[in-house]
């Protein structure tokens, strides 16, 4: 009995640590501007009207777009792949 | 050998796992709004100028704020916990 405890610790510590990890301590972003301390963007009013189409953009929430800040539909994929349901921050220029 | 490679096995496969998920696997959001699909939110220049405090509102990119989908700070902590470098959008309402 000894032994199995033994033999099994390991294989305890790593699934508690994987099941962590990936529910409550994972990081978010694993690509994006990671020389950063922190990943801050700053946006003004001209500037998303400036980037919006047909009055809106979409900004990015899932830090896997290929054009950080903006959402490039890239959270479809991360849904898929990880179960989660994250999307975009949908700004509409609108008063 | 074999009966080594069949204790190990286990081990080698949590590892793996718990390895993966946290760095490209893992959900991003742990708890807000599980029971929708996707989570996007929608808001127009008046709302946001109606939050602003000082001409800015910080929206949240961790999935860790309490005020959801304001950033309330909260990504202090989870990048501490994590070692991850995540930060709000800050939309400034000047033109
Ligand atoms: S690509 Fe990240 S939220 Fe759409
Ligand atoms: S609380 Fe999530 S980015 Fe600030």
């Amino acid at each position: 009995v000894a032994g199995s405890i033994v033999l099994l610790a390991p294989v305890l510590a790593a699934v508690k640590m994987g099941g962590g990890s990936s529910k409550k301590k994972a990081m978010v972003n694993p690509t994006i501007e990671k020389s950063k301390a922190k990943v801050v963007h700053m946006c003004t009013f001209s500037e998303i009207e400036d980037t919006a189409k047909d009055g809106k953009a979409a900004y990015c929430r899932c830090w896997r777009s290929g054009s950080f800040p903006l959402c490039d539909g890239s959270h479809t994929a991360h849904n898929k792949a990880t179960g989660d349901n994250v999307g975009p921050l949908v700004i509409n220029c609108k008063k």
